[in-house]
């Protein structure tokens, strides 16, 4: 499997099979996947706790590292597909709606190399709400 | 776009034109991102507490509130995205390895049916370290 | 040492102490500080995923579970406390100020018994914004 | 109130006044509170993402920025504080506990100066579990 030739769905696919398998589907309530996810971003974040952004580079660039943290981001997107798959969220869709919506708020002409948010410089949003 | 017909790398390459036509890539520093993804996944909770999972069910069945979740879980794989993108990780042979990998801690004949982890039952981890 | 007896201050300059005496407050920048407090939230939510409310009511009655979850809440103060103290924030005040503000955005008679937010029965906030 | 004349347990009090007065205890579920710590913590870092240390510290001496973080570590207190409460938990004593567990995990001869994990160092931990 890899990115260029693996789809969403085929993900999904992938992880509702093993939680099926193993009768886990009971346990999948939003709120307790949601309380796994931040867990799973809490190990993920410790792999870059008190360390600058130049360590964290070269680490990542270590075979150990490298794969603990592509573990955990797996992790991470794991639980994300069962939460779609729970929430009855199609995934691609969404962040293609998100993306339109977030390229309103922040337009290329004045976000441009701004990394603050869009309230800054837009106090008032004139589009849709997009919470 | 739709999960059955849209890769993660087209998912990837989406998140990374917005942010390249914004010069926004140097900001995405894998702690950044880290600290934007735990931000993300504080708004999803936000959903769920001090409600019953009932309650998360009926208002998931309202088109407002579905959307709004379904933003919320955008925003996080969008953040995800570009995580995988920066540690130059695979996200779906990530994500099958960890499958292989839980399948091998949670053996179906010992985890059916029971939320707990792997190491109530078996104390002593065989297999390689997955964390 | 009780929560009866001892004052925030106490414990700030208790952990204060210990960043001293290792030379590590030159890695407690407010960012950093905010990854290790996700990442020490993960870790207590570890200990709810996948369980009922009678669930964890039990778990925590027994002593070893107890005492895990008390140091997973020991481990988020103790980086609340740190995140203050570089942030120069004065928590009883600041608490006293939120608790002030929260029963504004909740008067008794409207909020009596509903766990929902304000915005629900208040569209419009009244009083001043307090995030 | 400030964090030199109050007690821990003072605050405490605060916030279970506030949640009785409502009839609100019955939603503060450990599951939930930590739903609720996990939102509130994202709160508090999303003031922190995509800015530089320094950009960071400068905003914190602004008094509108200074304000708002106050208030997200009041919030995030505020849920630990009923955290501690429904868990029974005694955070003085806790946190006093975790700092002498934590002194035999990172001697200072070892760590000081030094922003890794006690494993990196230590890789057999002769200590007691401290998780």
């Amino acid at each position: 499997m890899s990115d260029a030739e693996t789809s969403i769905e085929q993900l999904k696919a992938l992880v509702l099979a093993f939680s099926k398998e193993r009768d886990w589907e009971q346990f999948h309530h939003p709120k307790d996947l949601g309380v796994a996810l931040a867990s799973e971003v809490g190990e993920l974040l410790d792999h870059f706790r008190y360390k600058t952004n130049d360590q964290i580079r070269a680490e990542l660039g270590q075979g150990a590292t490298h794969r603990a943290v592509s573990h955990e981001l797996a992790d991470c997107l794991w639980v994300i597909l069962r939460l779609a798959d729970v929430c009855r969220v199609d995934l691609a869709s969404a962040l293609a709606e998100k993306v339109e919506l977030a390229a309103l708020k922040y337009p290329v002409d004045q976000s441009f190399g701004r990394a603050d948010k869009y309230t800054t410089y837009r106090p008032t949003d004139p589009g849709p709400s997009i919470d």
